[in-house]
């Protein structure tokens, strides 16, 4: 067991009223020599001040939640990175909650949460979360008063700080790249069609169709779920329409793409024009590498800390909005066709 | 703020002794009367019991800390989601600390768990520690009394409980694989020399030497970091010494080296073999797919998890060794060669 005050007392014969007012530095009326006596017990015996004690009375833990979807897809991993790294910094930690995309999970995480007194959350919302759900999570923080950024999926019904990307203008770079390259027959394989970061990004490539003056019907849509199984099914069902290019809506949906052509023989980009979308790590690495639109996820991550632990010391402020701008990488995925 | 115990005795009238008897079921003096009152304020408050204030009574967080060297290394995000499933399922929570492989980050983190009272932790040891650095961060925790399994990364000097692969077996089964498939000349990219689970895979590779009576001299080494560039670097020195094969001593290794042998033009395993080590979720998709020595990692989190409760619950017990049997996992990395 950790030594306690009581341990002090006893080994000392001071009582624990006395050591207490000597650790805590309130004991002016003290001698020095019992001052003395009782620092170097507390060094002899190994005493550390229990911080579950002083954040009772703090009403402070220096430790905030992270609620994520799954901390194995890079993608997450990138931005639990990201926190991670910024808490230390503040000399704050981070308790770990993976929802697996199960609404009843993230409720019990945020419920926990609030138990074990974290000092605020980062909710990354669950993919199966339709607005009823995110409301119900949502109330359950606002109740219990705890401070919370919403990172990366948002419902713009709630009022509260949070960190996006722009994804229409991640949608519009990807569509216009691939119009710029000739191509006219292009498939989406989306996230799922009732999320706002995939409706966005399908709102940006209509801008860019429109642009060009392309007709909306040339881009055939594929309803995936981000992972990779969804990205060789989406491949599949668009190739069937004869597509030239596809656009994933993340890079785990691209790389389902390229194992489908690797499966059925057909060469990216010769045959096939890939553009993914995150720029987690691998999209370099793999043959041939990627062209994707990459999201900052490590410095929204970094964001996301700092706008929390502001709005915590800050109780009454307004919620602030900070919105990340993505980038096309070019990498060579893509081949220029002839205008058909 | 959250609702305590005060408030509702000021909502319904009963003093805080009253309330806390009756919320922790302890008031079978109280009427049913007075405690419908209290449950209902209670609900409409929305009053939950502060947890920290329940773990010092019961000297219990239900929280572990995971110190790991960096979660954005998929290796590592497969074991923090592995630990993290299974510690959800016990009821448990973890704080995520990433080390960056600096010792003293290690020791400040250790103490921060400390501090903030988990009741234990697993600890996969940064990189950069030597025996003496080790025993340092083992000490502290060891005087303060705080159970811990150390993962993946183990001293056989120190007495504790461990999850451990064996990677004396996983050496022997890539080098006995390589020279089954007529390859002579063999490069090794390995770990920082001074790490055991590096040096053992050496040993598990001269075995199989021994066993085909191929002369240790046949084999290269070059002594890389466990990242990518460290494998490209070891690339470019194996291949100038004429190797046929490359066995990377982690699979982000034997990633530089396709990205090396892309840059040179070299085709994989046309041109040159290769086999890693981890199989983490890239090698499958990576082209050509990569042969790689498999490590349960996620299992191994799991077991590090029950272990870590086990220990806890049972102060005096002996330090059990969990050691997990690796496995070759065949793709299209190696191509066979005639024997020369």
């Amino acid at each position: 067991m950790r030594t306690t005050i009581k341990d002090i007392a006893r080994y000392t014969g001071f009582s624990v009223t006395t050591i207490s007012m000597v650790l805590n530095n309130k004991a002016s009326a003290i001698s020095e020599n019992t001052k003395k006596i009782i620092f170097e017990a507390a060094e002899t015996l190994n005493y550390r001040p229990n911080q579950m004690a002083v954040g009772l009375v703090k009403k402070q833990s220096k430790t905030l939640g992270l609620v994520i979807s799954d901390v194995s897809n890079s993608f997450f991993a990138l931005m639990a990175k990201g926190i991670e790294d910024e808490c230390h910094k503040h000399g704050w930690n981070m308790i770990l909650c993976n929802t697996n995309n199960y609404h009843d999970r993230e409720i019990a995480y945020i419920q926990t949460l609030i138990d074990k007194s974290v000092d605020g959350i980062i909710l990354c919302m669950a993919r199966e979360n339709t607005l009823p759900k995110v409301l119900e999570v949502i109330e359950i923080m606002r109740k219990n008063h705890l401070p919370f950024v919403m990172l990366d999926r948002f419902s713009p019904q709630v009022e509260c700080s949070a960190v996006t990307v722009n994804h229409a203008a991640g949608g519009y770079l990807a569509g216009k790249y691939l119009l710029e390259m000739g191509h006219r027959k292009i498939g989406c394989i989306t996230g799922p069609c009732d999320l706002a970061d995939s409706n966005d990004r399908t709102e940006g490539v209509k801008k860019a169709l429109k642009e060009f003056s392309v007709p909306e019907d040339s881009v055939c849509f594929y309803e995936g779920n981000y992972d990779m199984d969804g990205g060789e099914q989406g491949a599949e069902y668009l190739l069937k329409k004869g597509v030239t290019a596809i656009f994933a809506y993340n890079d785990l949906m691209a790389y389902g793409v390229y194992r489908y052509a690797g499966k059925i023989g057909k060469s990216i980009p010769h045959e096939l024009s890939v553009v993914g979308y995150d720029d987690i790590n691998f999209s370099e690495i793999i043959t041939p590498p990627l062209t994707t639109v990459r999201q900052p996820v490590c410095d929204m991550g970094i964001v996301a800390v700092r706008q929390l632990i502001h709005d915590i010391q800050h109780e009454d402020n307004e919620p602030v909005k900070n919105k990340f701008e993505p980038e096309l990488i070019l990498r060579e995925s893509v081949q220029r066709v002839a205008v058909q």
